[in-house]
Protein backbone atom coordinates (compact mmCIF):
# COMPACT_ATOMS: atom_id res chain seq x y z
CA UNK A 1 0.00 0.00 0.00
CA UNK A 2 1.55 3.41 -1.03
CA UNK A 3 1.30 6.26 1.29
CA UNK A 4 -1.14 8.96 0.53
CA UNK A 5 -0.90 11.94 2.29
CA UNK A 6 -4.82 12.92 1.52
CA UNK A 7 -5.64 9.42 3.10
CA UNK A 8 -3.51 9.70 6.38
CA UNK A 9 -4.18 13.13 6.73
CA UNK A 10 -7.67 13.87 8.78
CA UNK A 11 -9.76 16.92 9.19
CA UNK A 12 -11.82 17.34 12.63
CA UNK A 13 -15.14 19.90 12.34
CA UNK A 14 -16.44 21.18 15.33
CA UNK A 15 -14.23 21.70 18.56
CA UNK A 16 -16.26 21.14 21.86
CA UNK A 17 -15.14 18.37 24.01
CA UNK A 18 -15.04 15.53 21.98
CA UNK A 19 -14.22 17.33 19.29
CA UNK A 20 -10.91 18.49 20.44
CA UNK A 21 -10.69 14.83 22.19
CA UNK A 22 -11.04 13.13 18.64
CA UNK A 23 -8.38 15.52 17.06
CA UNK A 24 -6.21 15.44 20.27
CA UNK A 25 -5.80 11.71 19.52
CA UNK A 26 -5.42 12.05 16.22
CA UNK A 27 -2.30 14.36 16.80
CA UNK A 28 -1.06 11.87 19.38
CA UNK A 29 -0.80 9.21 16.44
CA UNK A 30 0.94 11.31 14.45
CA UNK A 31 -1.67 12.36 12.08
CA UNK A 32 -1.30 15.36 10.04
CA UNK A 33 -4.44 17.18 11.48
CA UNK A 34 -6.79 20.29 10.63
CA UNK A 35 -9.18 21.60 12.48
CA UNK A 36 -12.07 24.25 12.19
CA UNK A 37 -14.75 25.47 15.05
CA UNK A 38 -17.57 27.71 14.35
CA UNK A 39 -16.83 30.34 16.83
CA UNK A 40 -12.91 30.46 17.12
CA UNK A 41 -10.60 29.97 20.20
CA UNK A 42 -10.83 26.54 20.70
CA UNK A 43 -8.13 25.08 18.70
CA UNK A 44 -5.59 26.85 20.56
CA UNK A 45 -3.98 23.61 22.52
CA UNK A 46 -4.41 21.73 19.43
CA UNK A 47 -2.49 24.28 17.10
CA UNK A 48 0.23 24.21 19.88
CA UNK A 49 0.57 20.65 19.51
CA UNK A 50 0.86 20.19 15.49
CA UNK A 51 -2.71 20.76 14.18
CA UNK A 52 -3.04 23.04 11.63
CA UNK A 53 -6.27 25.22 11.75
CA UNK A 54 -7.91 26.98 8.92
CA UNK A 55 -10.81 30.45 9.04
CA UNK A 56 -13.10 28.55 6.72
CA UNK A 57 -14.50 25.06 6.42
CA UNK A 58 -14.03 24.82 3.07
CA UNK A 59 -10.27 25.34 3.53
CA UNK A 60 -10.07 22.70 6.12
CA UNK A 61 -12.30 19.40 4.27
CA UNK A 62 -9.62 20.31 1.42
CA UNK A 63 -6.65 18.85 3.47
CA UNK A 64 -7.85 15.92 4.07
CA UNK A 65 -8.76 12.76 1.89
CA UNK A 66 -11.07 12.63 5.78
CA UNK A 67 -13.54 14.51 7.35
CA UNK A 68 -14.75 13.57 10.55
CA UNK A 69 -17.86 15.64 12.22
CA UNK A 70 -18.22 15.97 15.54
CA UNK A 71 -20.90 18.42 16.08
CA UNK A 72 -24.32 19.13 18.80
CA UNK A 73 -26.98 17.39 16.26
CA UNK A 74 -26.96 17.01 12.61
CA UNK A 75 -28.64 20.65 11.77
CA UNK A 76 -25.59 21.95 12.80
CA UNK A 77 -23.99 19.48 10.31
CA UNK A 78 -26.00 20.37 7.86
CA UNK A 79 -25.14 24.17 8.62
CA UNK A 80 -21.59 23.76 8.20
CA UNK A 81 -21.54 21.40 5.37
CA UNK A 82 -24.65 21.76 3.17
CA UNK A 83 -22.97 25.02 1.99
CA UNK A 84 -22.15 25.56 -2.01
CA UNK A 85 -18.51 25.99 -0.97
CA UNK A 86 -18.36 22.94 1.67
CA UNK A 87 -19.85 20.73 -0.20
CA UNK A 88 -17.80 21.14 -3.62
CA UNK A 89 -14.76 20.53 -1.55
CA UNK A 90 -16.08 17.63 -0.20
CA UNK A 91 -16.65 15.78 -3.50
CA UNK A 92 -14.90 13.11 -3.69
CA UNK A 93 -13.86 12.63 0.12
CA UNK A 94 -15.04 10.81 2.97
CA UNK A 95 -17.01 12.17 5.39
CA UNK A 96 -17.23 10.28 8.80
CA UNK A 97 -20.03 11.98 10.70
CA UNK A 98 -19.70 10.92 14.48
CA UNK A 99 -21.94 13.52 15.90
CA UNK A 100 -25.61 11.77 17.42
CA UNK A 101 -28.82 12.52 15.73
CA UNK A 102 -31.68 10.04 15.19
CA UNK A 103 -31.23 7.17 12.38
CA UNK A 104 -33.80 8.77 10.08
CA UNK A 105 -31.37 12.12 10.02
CA UNK A 106 -28.15 9.89 9.09
CA UNK A 107 -30.42 8.37 6.35
CA UNK A 108 -31.38 11.80 4.92
CA UNK A 109 -27.14 12.89 5.19
CA UNK A 110 -25.91 9.50 3.54
CA UNK A 111 -28.75 10.66 0.15
CA UNK A 112 -27.55 14.00 0.26
CA UNK A 113 -23.72 12.99 0.44
CA UNK A 114 -24.27 10.17 -2.66
CA UNK A 115 -26.05 12.80 -4.63
CA UNK A 116 -22.68 15.47 -4.17
CA UNK A 117 -20.44 12.84 -4.72
CA UNK A 118 -18.86 12.39 -1.40
CA UNK A 119 -18.41 9.29 0.23
CA UNK A 120 -20.08 8.54 3.70
CA UNK A 121 -19.45 7.09 6.98
CA UNK A 122 -22.04 7.25 9.61
CA UNK A 123 -20.62 6.60 13.45
CA UNK A 124 -21.83 6.90 16.99
CA UNK A 125 -19.21 7.13 20.35
CA UNK A 126 -20.66 5.40 23.21
CA UNK A 127 -18.33 6.57 25.75
CA UNK A 128 -17.10 9.74 27.58
CA UNK A 129 -14.46 12.58 26.21
CA UNK A 130 -12.00 10.57 28.60
CA UNK A 131 -11.82 7.48 26.75
CA UNK A 132 -11.01 9.11 23.28
CA UNK A 133 -7.32 7.83 22.58
CA UNK A 134 -7.41 4.69 25.20
CA UNK A 135 -9.16 1.29 25.24
CA UNK A 136 -11.97 2.40 27.12
CA UNK A 137 -13.25 4.19 24.16
CA UNK A 138 -16.32 2.31 21.97
CA UNK A 139 -17.43 3.75 18.79
CA UNK A 140 -20.29 2.25 16.47
CA UNK A 141 -19.73 2.36 13.00
CA UNK A 142 -22.04 1.83 9.58
CA UNK A 143 -22.15 2.10 5.71
CA UNK A 144 -20.11 1.15 2.96
CA UNK A 145 -17.61 -1.61 4.77
CA UNK A 146 -15.03 -1.13 1.71
CA UNK A 147 -15.34 2.79 2.56
CA UNK A 148 -15.37 1.44 5.86
CA UNK A 149 -12.10 -0.68 6.28
CA UNK A 150 -10.58 2.27 3.52
CA UNK A 151 -10.44 4.53 6.80
CA UNK A 152 -10.05 1.88 9.86
CA UNK A 153 -6.30 2.54 9.81
CA UNK A 154 -7.32 5.89 11.11
CA UNK A 155 -9.57 4.94 13.49
CA UNK A 156 -7.46 2.87 15.23
CA UNK A 157 -5.46 6.40 16.33
CA UNK A 158 -9.10 7.07 18.15
CA UNK A 159 -8.37 3.74 20.06
CA UNK A 160 -10.82 1.63 21.73
CA UNK A 161 -13.42 -1.01 19.90
CA UNK A 162 -14.69 0.08 16.81
CA UNK A 163 -17.91 -1.78 15.39
CA UNK A 164 -18.86 -1.85 11.94
CA UNK A 165 -22.45 -2.64 12.56
CA UNK A 166 -23.35 -3.14 8.33
CA UNK A 167 -24.02 -1.40 5.38
CA UNK A 168 -27.38 0.66 6.71
CA UNK A 169 -26.41 3.67 7.14
CA UNK A 170 -29.21 4.39 10.36
CA UNK A 171 -27.66 1.18 12.07
CA UNK A 172 -25.00 3.37 13.98
CA UNK A 173 -27.75 5.93 15.37
CA UNK A 174 -30.52 3.22 15.67
CA UNK A 175 -28.12 1.39 18.42
CA UNK A 176 -27.04 5.04 19.66
CA UNK A 177 -30.91 5.37 20.10
CA UNK A 178 -31.44 2.48 21.62
CA UNK A 179 -28.25 2.34 24.49
CA UNK A 180 -28.95 5.80 25.17
CA UNK A 181 -32.40 4.97 26.12
CA UNK A 182 -31.63 2.54 28.10
CA UNK A 183 -28.61 4.49 30.04
CA UNK A 184 -31.35 7.40 30.69
CA UNK A 185 -34.23 6.06 31.50
CA UNK A 186 -31.79 3.85 34.11
CA UNK A 187 -30.80 7.38 35.39
CA UNK A 188 -34.52 8.80 35.67
CA UNK A 189 -35.13 5.92 37.54
CA UNK A 190 -32.09 6.10 39.79
CA UNK A 191 -32.70 9.92 40.13
CA UNK A 192 -36.17 9.53 41.21
CA UNK A 193 -35.06 6.30 43.70
CA UNK A 194 -32.79 8.98 45.14
CA UNK A 195 -35.97 11.29 45.81
CA UNK A 196 -38.03 8.94 47.08
CA UNK A 197 -35.16 7.36 49.60
CA UNK A 198 -34.44 11.38 51.21
CA UNK A 199 -37.82 12.03 51.40
CA UNK A 200 -37.68 8.41 53.48
CA UNK A 201 -34.74 9.86 55.60
CA UNK A 202 -32.45 7.37 53.46
CA UNK A 203 -29.29 9.48 51.97
CA UNK A 204 -27.95 8.57 48.42
CA UNK A 205 -24.77 7.43 50.08
CA UNK A 206 -26.82 4.67 52.17
CA UNK A 207 -28.91 3.60 49.34
CA UNK A 208 -26.09 3.31 46.46
CA UNK A 209 -24.01 -0.16 47.84
CA UNK A 210 -27.84 -1.69 47.02
CA UNK A 211 -28.34 0.61 43.97
CA UNK A 212 -24.76 -0.71 42.74
CA UNK A 213 -26.43 -4.25 43.50
CA UNK A 214 -29.07 -3.58 41.43
CA UNK A 215 -27.14 -1.80 38.45
CA UNK A 216 -24.79 -5.86 38.48
CA UNK A 217 -27.64 -8.10 38.08
CA UNK A 218 -29.07 -6.37 35.01
CA UNK A 219 -26.58 -7.65 32.40
CA UNK A 220 -27.81 -11.27 33.29
CA UNK A 221 -31.39 -9.93 33.03
CA UNK A 222 -30.84 -7.97 29.84
CA UNK A 223 -29.31 -11.13 28.51
CA UNK A 224 -32.37 -13.32 29.09
CA UNK A 225 -35.09 -11.16 28.46
CA UNK A 226 -33.44 -10.77 25.23
CA UNK A 227 -34.06 -14.10 24.04
CA UNK A 228 -37.75 -13.80 25.13
CA UNK A 229 -38.30 -10.69 23.06
CA UNK A 230 -36.56 -12.33 20.44
CA UNK A 231 -38.81 -15.69 20.83
CA UNK A 232 -41.71 -13.68 21.77
CA UNK A 233 -42.20 -15.96 24.69
CA UNK A 234 -42.22 -13.96 28.16
CA UNK A 235 -42.21 -16.21 30.80
CA UNK A 236 -43.71 -14.57 33.95
CA UNK A 237 -43.04 -18.14 36.04
CA UNK A 238 -40.89 -16.62 38.95
CA UNK A 239 -42.39 -12.78 38.03
CA UNK A 240 -45.26 -12.34 36.30
CA UNK A 241 -46.18 -8.97 35.37
CA UNK A 242 -49.42 -8.57 37.96
CA UNK A 243 -46.37 -8.51 40.51
CA UNK A 244 -44.44 -5.58 38.56
CA UNK A 245 -47.21 -3.48 38.32
CA UNK A 246 -48.01 -4.03 41.64
CA UNK A 247 -44.45 -3.06 42.69
CA UNK A 248 -44.75 -0.14 40.63
CA UNK A 249 -48.04 1.05 41.96
CA UNK A 250 -46.11 0.93 45.79
CA UNK A 251 -43.58 3.23 44.09
CA UNK A 252 -45.69 5.86 42.53
CA UNK A 253 -48.43 6.13 45.84
CA UNK A 254 -45.17 6.58 48.15
CA UNK A 255 -43.62 8.65 45.44
CA UNK A 256 -46.71 10.83 45.56
CA UNK A 257 -47.60 10.78 49.20
CA UNK A 258 -44.24 12.71 49.44
CA UNK A 259 -45.38 15.64 46.78
CA UNK A 260 -42.49 13.66 44.18
CA UNK A 261 -43.31 13.46 40.73
CA UNK A 262 -44.15 9.91 39.75
CA UNK A 263 -44.29 10.66 36.05
CA UNK A 264 -41.55 8.20 35.18
CA UNK A 265 -43.05 5.20 36.68
CA UNK A 266 -46.44 6.36 36.17
CA UNK A 267 -45.58 6.03 32.37
CA UNK A 268 -44.19 2.62 32.96
CA UNK A 269 -47.15 1.44 35.46
CA UNK A 270 -49.35 2.08 32.06
CA UNK A 271 -47.86 -0.08 29.94
CA UNK A 272 -47.75 -2.92 32.53
CA UNK A 273 -51.70 -2.19 33.04
CA UNK A 274 -51.82 -2.11 29.15
CA UNK A 275 -50.68 -5.79 29.18
CA UNK A 276 -52.76 -7.20 31.76
CA UNK A 277 -55.50 -5.14 30.49
CA UNK A 278 -55.48 -7.43 27.34
CA UNK A 279 -55.48 -10.44 29.37
CA UNK A 280 -51.11 -11.36 29.75
CA UNK A 281 -51.28 -10.75 33.52
CA UNK A 282 -49.32 -14.20 33.85
CA UNK A 283 -46.56 -13.59 30.83
CA UNK A 284 -43.18 -11.38 32.65
CA UNK A 285 -42.65 -7.23 32.24
CA UNK A 286 -40.46 -7.69 28.87
CA UNK A 287 -44.03 -8.30 27.11
CA UNK A 288 -44.47 -4.47 27.13
CA UNK A 289 -42.20 -4.42 24.01
CA UNK A 290 -44.67 -5.94 22.23
CA UNK A 291 -47.76 -3.39 23.48
CA UNK A 292 -45.88 -0.10 22.59
CA UNK A 293 -47.16 -0.24 18.78
CA UNK A 294 -50.54 1.36 18.78
CA UNK B 1 -28.05 -20.14 75.77
CA UNK B 2 -30.70 -22.17 76.53
CA UNK B 3 -32.85 -23.66 73.71
CA UNK B 4 -36.28 -22.85 73.67
CA UNK B 5 -38.94 -24.49 71.23
CA UNK B 6 -40.61 -21.61 70.96
CA UNK B 7 -37.59 -19.43 69.70
CA UNK B 8 -36.19 -22.30 67.03
CA UNK B 9 -39.78 -23.02 65.73
CA UNK B 10 -41.24 -20.81 63.20
CA UNK B 11 -44.31 -20.52 61.56
CA UNK B 12 -44.57 -19.19 57.97
CA UNK B 13 -48.25 -17.38 56.51
CA UNK B 14 -48.48 -17.12 53.04
CA UNK B 15 -47.40 -20.26 50.65
CA UNK B 16 -46.72 -18.31 47.12
CA UNK B 17 -43.48 -19.08 45.58
CA UNK B 18 -41.55 -17.15 48.13
CA UNK B 19 -43.43 -17.88 51.10
CA UNK B 20 -42.80 -22.11 50.11
CA UNK B 21 -39.11 -20.98 49.46
CA UNK B 22 -38.90 -19.58 52.70
CA UNK B 23 -40.73 -22.78 54.32
CA UNK B 24 -38.46 -24.81 52.77
CA UNK B 25 -35.41 -23.52 54.17
CA UNK B 26 -36.11 -23.16 57.68
CA UNK B 27 -37.34 -26.86 57.10
CA UNK B 28 -33.76 -27.92 55.24
CA UNK B 29 -32.35 -25.93 58.36
CA UNK B 30 -34.18 -28.28 60.34
CA UNK B 31 -36.58 -25.96 62.43
CA UNK B 32 -39.76 -27.23 63.24
CA UNK B 33 -41.89 -25.60 60.64
CA UNK B 34 -45.95 -25.55 60.54
CA UNK B 35 -47.14 -23.22 57.58
CA UNK B 36 -50.63 -22.12 56.48
CA UNK B 37 -52.32 -20.49 53.44
CA UNK B 38 -55.67 -18.90 52.58
CA UNK B 39 -56.24 -21.05 49.58
CA UNK B 40 -55.23 -25.29 50.53
CA UNK B 41 -53.36 -27.12 48.12
CA UNK B 42 -49.70 -25.21 48.35
CA UNK B 43 -48.27 -26.96 51.92
CA UNK B 44 -47.84 -30.54 50.43
CA UNK B 45 -44.77 -30.88 49.43
CA UNK B 46 -43.47 -28.97 52.27
CA UNK B 47 -46.10 -31.16 54.29
CA UNK B 48 -43.41 -34.34 52.84
CA UNK B 49 -40.63 -32.71 54.33
CA UNK B 50 -41.90 -32.68 57.73
CA UNK B 51 -43.75 -29.14 58.16
CA UNK B 52 -47.19 -28.89 59.66
CA UNK B 53 -50.01 -27.86 57.85
CA UNK B 54 -52.81 -25.69 60.26
CA UNK B 55 -56.09 -25.02 58.87
CA UNK B 56 -56.48 -22.03 60.60
CA UNK B 57 -53.66 -18.94 60.83
CA UNK B 58 -54.42 -18.63 64.41
CA UNK B 59 -53.62 -22.61 65.10
CA UNK B 60 -50.59 -21.66 62.89
CA UNK B 61 -49.05 -18.56 64.78
CA UNK B 62 -49.90 -20.18 68.11
CA UNK B 63 -47.39 -22.97 66.77
CA UNK B 64 -44.55 -20.80 67.31
CA UNK B 65 -42.79 -17.69 68.74
CA UNK B 66 -42.12 -15.90 65.25
CA UNK B 67 -44.04 -16.24 62.81
CA UNK B 68 -43.05 -14.96 59.14
CA UNK B 69 -45.66 -13.15 56.95
CA UNK B 70 -44.71 -13.53 53.32
CA UNK B 71 -47.84 -12.73 50.96
CA UNK B 72 -48.70 -10.40 48.18
CA UNK B 73 -49.16 -7.01 49.83
CA UNK B 74 -50.37 -5.49 53.35
CA UNK B 75 -54.08 -5.58 52.45
CA UNK B 76 -53.67 -9.64 52.61
CA UNK B 77 -51.62 -9.58 55.58
CA UNK B 78 -54.64 -7.44 57.19
CA UNK B 79 -56.79 -9.82 56.37
CA UNK B 80 -54.66 -12.60 58.09
CA UNK B 81 -53.66 -11.48 61.13
CA UNK B 82 -56.33 -8.32 62.27
CA UNK B 83 -58.68 -10.61 62.99
CA UNK B 84 -59.40 -11.10 66.90
CA UNK B 85 -58.59 -14.85 67.26
CA UNK B 86 -55.70 -14.67 64.95
CA UNK B 87 -54.36 -11.30 66.72
CA UNK B 88 -54.66 -12.79 70.28
CA UNK B 89 -52.49 -16.01 69.28
CA UNK B 90 -50.15 -13.39 68.04
CA UNK B 91 -49.74 -11.57 71.26
CA UNK B 92 -46.84 -12.22 72.93
CA UNK B 93 -44.61 -13.27 70.04
CA UNK B 94 -43.09 -12.17 66.91
CA UNK B 95 -44.27 -11.28 63.66
CA UNK B 96 -41.60 -10.67 60.67
CA UNK B 97 -43.15 -9.48 57.91
CA UNK B 98 -41.73 -10.04 54.77
CA UNK B 99 -44.50 -8.48 52.37
CA UNK B 100 -43.63 -6.11 49.95
CA UNK B 101 -45.35 -2.93 50.34
CA UNK B 102 -44.98 0.37 50.86
CA UNK B 103 -42.69 2.48 54.25
CA UNK B 104 -46.90 3.85 55.43
CA UNK B 105 -48.13 0.58 55.41
CA UNK B 106 -45.15 -1.10 57.45
CA UNK B 107 -45.49 2.03 60.00
CA UNK B 108 -49.27 1.02 60.48
CA UNK B 109 -49.00 -2.04 60.73
CA UNK B 110 -46.49 -2.02 63.44
CA UNK B 111 -48.57 1.00 65.32
CA UNK B 112 -51.53 -1.88 65.37
CA UNK B 113 -48.90 -4.45 66.69
CA UNK B 114 -48.08 -2.58 69.24
CA UNK B 115 -51.60 -1.77 70.40
CA UNK B 116 -51.93 -5.67 70.53
CA UNK B 117 -48.69 -6.61 72.43
CA UNK B 118 -46.96 -8.50 69.35
CA UNK B 119 -43.35 -7.91 68.85
CA UNK B 120 -42.83 -6.50 65.15
CA UNK B 121 -40.10 -6.75 62.47
CA UNK B 122 -40.69 -5.86 59.42
CA UNK B 123 -38.36 -6.41 55.87
CA UNK B 124 -37.86 -7.15 51.97
CA UNK B 125 -36.46 -9.74 49.93
CA UNK B 126 -34.52 -8.23 47.30
CA UNK B 127 -33.64 -11.13 45.21
CA UNK B 128 -36.08 -14.44 43.16
CA UNK B 129 -37.29 -17.46 45.17
CA UNK B 130 -34.53 -19.32 43.62
CA UNK B 131 -32.08 -17.27 45.85
CA UNK B 132 -33.46 -18.56 49.02
CA UNK B 133 -31.34 -20.97 51.27
CA UNK B 134 -28.36 -19.38 49.31
CA UNK B 135 -25.54 -17.46 49.44
CA UNK B 136 -27.31 -15.06 46.71
CA UNK B 137 -30.25 -14.03 49.04
CA UNK B 138 -30.30 -10.39 50.01
CA UNK B 139 -32.90 -9.61 52.81
CA UNK B 140 -33.50 -6.45 54.31
CA UNK B 141 -34.36 -5.64 58.04
CA UNK B 142 -36.01 -2.56 60.26
CA UNK B 143 -37.59 -2.17 63.62
CA UNK B 144 -36.29 -3.02 66.98
CA UNK B 145 -32.70 -4.07 67.24
CA UNK B 146 -32.49 -5.91 70.30
CA UNK B 147 -35.44 -7.90 68.71
CA UNK B 148 -33.98 -8.12 65.47
CA UNK B 149 -30.78 -10.14 67.27
CA UNK B 150 -33.00 -12.10 69.19
CA UNK B 151 -34.52 -13.69 65.77
CA UNK B 152 -31.37 -13.49 63.88
CA UNK B 153 -30.18 -17.07 64.00
CA UNK B 154 -33.59 -18.20 62.46
CA UNK B 155 -32.63 -15.64 59.64
CA UNK B 156 -29.40 -17.67 59.28
CA UNK B 157 -31.49 -20.10 58.18
CA UNK B 158 -33.01 -18.28 55.04
CA UNK B 159 -29.30 -18.04 53.50
CA UNK B 160 -28.13 -14.80 52.14
CA UNK B 161 -27.21 -11.14 53.59
CA UNK B 162 -28.97 -10.00 56.17
CA UNK B 163 -28.63 -6.00 56.83
CA UNK B 164 -30.66 -4.55 60.10
CA UNK B 165 -30.98 -1.02 58.28
CA UNK B 166 -32.46 1.14 61.74
CA UNK B 167 -35.17 0.62 64.10
CA UNK B 168 -37.48 2.90 61.92
CA UNK B 169 -40.16 0.52 60.86
CA UNK B 170 -40.46 1.86 57.47
CA UNK B 171 -36.83 1.31 56.70
CA UNK B 172 -36.40 -1.90 54.84
CA UNK B 173 -39.72 -1.15 52.76
CA UNK B 174 -38.13 2.52 51.68
CA UNK B 175 -35.10 0.73 50.72
CA UNK B 176 -37.05 -1.91 48.54
CA UNK B 177 -39.89 1.15 47.01
CA UNK B 178 -36.23 2.64 45.93
CA UNK B 179 -34.41 -0.49 44.93
CA UNK B 180 -37.50 -1.93 42.72
CA UNK B 181 -37.86 1.90 41.21
CA UNK B 182 -34.71 1.94 39.80
CA UNK B 183 -34.67 -1.82 38.65
CA UNK B 184 -38.39 -1.87 36.88
CA UNK B 185 -37.54 2.18 35.44
CA UNK B 186 -34.46 0.19 33.89
CA UNK B 187 -36.32 -2.74 32.67
CA UNK B 188 -38.94 -0.56 30.97
CA UNK B 189 -35.95 1.63 29.44
CA UNK B 190 -34.34 -1.84 28.12
CA UNK B 191 -37.84 -2.79 26.61
CA UNK B 192 -38.59 0.20 24.99
CA UNK B 193 -35.12 0.14 23.69
CA UNK B 194 -35.61 -3.23 22.38
CA UNK B 195 -38.77 -2.44 20.41
CA UNK B 196 -37.19 0.86 18.69
CA UNK B 197 -33.96 -1.17 18.25
CA UNK B 198 -36.61 -3.92 16.17
CA UNK B 199 -38.15 -1.14 14.46
CA UNK B 200 -35.02 -0.25 13.00
CA UNK B 201 -34.61 -3.82 11.85
CA UNK B 202 -31.88 -4.54 14.96
CA UNK B 203 -32.85 -7.95 16.78
CA UNK B 204 -32.73 -7.70 20.45
CA UNK B 205 -29.67 -10.19 20.73
CA UNK B 206 -27.94 -8.25 18.71
CA UNK B 207 -28.49 -4.89 20.71
CA UNK B 208 -27.65 -7.35 24.20
CA UNK B 209 -23.89 -7.33 23.96
CA UNK B 210 -23.88 -3.37 24.47
CA UNK B 211 -26.76 -3.14 26.58
CA UNK B 212 -24.98 -5.25 28.98
CA UNK B 213 -22.06 -2.62 28.48
CA UNK B 214 -24.70 0.01 29.59
CA UNK B 215 -25.57 -2.09 32.58
CA UNK B 216 -21.87 -2.73 33.50
CA UNK B 217 -20.83 0.83 33.52
CA UNK B 218 -23.92 1.85 35.70
CA UNK B 219 -22.75 1.12 38.83
CA UNK B 220 -19.66 3.47 39.23
CA UNK B 221 -22.23 5.79 37.92
CA UNK B 222 -24.33 5.18 40.76
CA UNK B 223 -21.84 5.69 43.22
CA UNK B 224 -20.54 9.21 41.31
CA UNK B 225 -24.09 10.58 41.36
CA UNK B 226 -24.91 9.63 44.93
CA UNK B 227 -21.73 12.16 45.52
CA UNK B 228 -23.41 14.75 43.55
CA UNK B 229 -27.15 14.58 45.13
CA UNK B 230 -25.68 14.32 49.11
CA UNK B 231 -23.86 17.27 48.14
CA UNK B 232 -25.88 19.62 46.22
CA UNK B 233 -23.29 20.06 43.51
CA UNK B 234 -24.49 18.10 40.00
CA UNK B 235 -21.06 18.67 37.67
CA UNK B 236 -22.54 18.57 34.30
CA UNK B 237 -18.86 19.83 32.76
CA UNK B 238 -18.18 16.33 31.11
CA UNK B 239 -22.09 15.95 30.30
CA UNK B 240 -24.39 18.78 30.47
CA UNK B 241 -28.02 18.15 31.15
CA UNK B 242 -28.70 19.87 27.65
CA UNK B 243 -26.62 17.22 26.30
CA UNK B 244 -29.37 14.74 27.59
CA UNK B 245 -32.36 16.24 27.10
CA UNK B 246 -31.03 16.62 23.22
CA UNK B 247 -30.31 12.88 23.24
CA UNK B 248 -33.81 12.13 24.89
CA UNK B 249 -35.52 13.99 22.50
CA UNK B 250 -33.56 12.10 19.83
CA UNK B 251 -34.82 9.25 21.18
CA UNK B 252 -38.45 10.51 21.33
CA UNK B 253 -38.46 11.51 18.11
CA UNK B 254 -37.11 8.12 16.83
CA UNK B 255 -40.08 5.91 18.68
CA UNK B 256 -42.62 8.15 18.10
CA UNK B 257 -41.65 7.78 14.44
CA UNK B 258 -42.27 4.20 14.11
CA UNK B 259 -45.65 4.78 16.38
CA UNK B 260 -43.95 3.51 19.45
CA UNK B 261 -45.31 5.03 23.09
CA UNK B 262 -42.70 7.15 24.03
CA UNK B 263 -44.23 8.00 27.56
CA UNK B 264 -41.53 7.43 29.62
CA UNK B 265 -38.82 8.86 28.32
CA UNK B 266 -41.08 11.80 27.55
CA UNK B 267 -41.33 11.61 31.25
CA UNK B 268 -38.01 11.34 32.13
CA UNK B 269 -37.19 14.47 29.19
CA UNK B 270 -39.72 16.98 30.93
CA UNK B 271 -38.14 16.53 33.97
CA UNK B 272 -35.16 17.71 32.20
CA UNK B 273 -36.76 20.57 29.79
CA UNK B 274 -37.74 21.24 34.05
CA UNK B 275 -34.18 22.22 35.20
CA UNK B 276 -32.85 23.64 32.04
CA UNK B 277 -36.41 25.93 32.10
CA UNK B 278 -35.28 26.87 35.89
CA UNK B 279 -31.63 28.00 34.30
CA UNK B 280 -29.60 24.95 35.53
CA UNK B 281 -28.77 23.92 31.99
CA UNK B 282 -24.81 23.35 32.60
CA UNK B 283 -25.62 21.61 35.52
CA UNK B 284 -25.54 17.32 35.43
CA UNK B 285 -29.20 15.30 34.87
CA UNK B 286 -28.83 14.16 38.40
CA UNK B 287 -30.39 17.74 39.54
CA UNK B 288 -33.61 16.68 38.64
CA UNK B 289 -33.62 14.87 41.67
CA UNK B 290 -33.98 18.96 43.20
CA UNK B 291 -37.08 19.37 41.17
CA UNK B 292 -39.36 16.24 41.56
CA UNK B 293 -41.05 18.04 44.38
CA UNK B 294 -43.31 20.77 43.53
Amino acid sequence: MTSHPEHSAVTVLGLGPMGRALAGAFLAAGRPTTVWNRTPGKEQELVERGAVSTRSPEEAVAASGLTVVCVVNYDAVDAIVRRGAVTDALSGRTVMNLTADTPDRARDTATWAAEHGIDYLDGAIMTPTTTIGTPGAVFLHSGPEDLYRQHQPTLDALGGTHTHLGEDIGRAAAYDIALLDIFWTAMAGYAHALAVAKAEGVTARELTPFAKGIGEILPPLFEQAAEEVDSGRYSGEDNPITSAASSMAHIVHTSEAHGIDASVMRAAEGLARRVIGRGHGTDGFLRITEIMNP
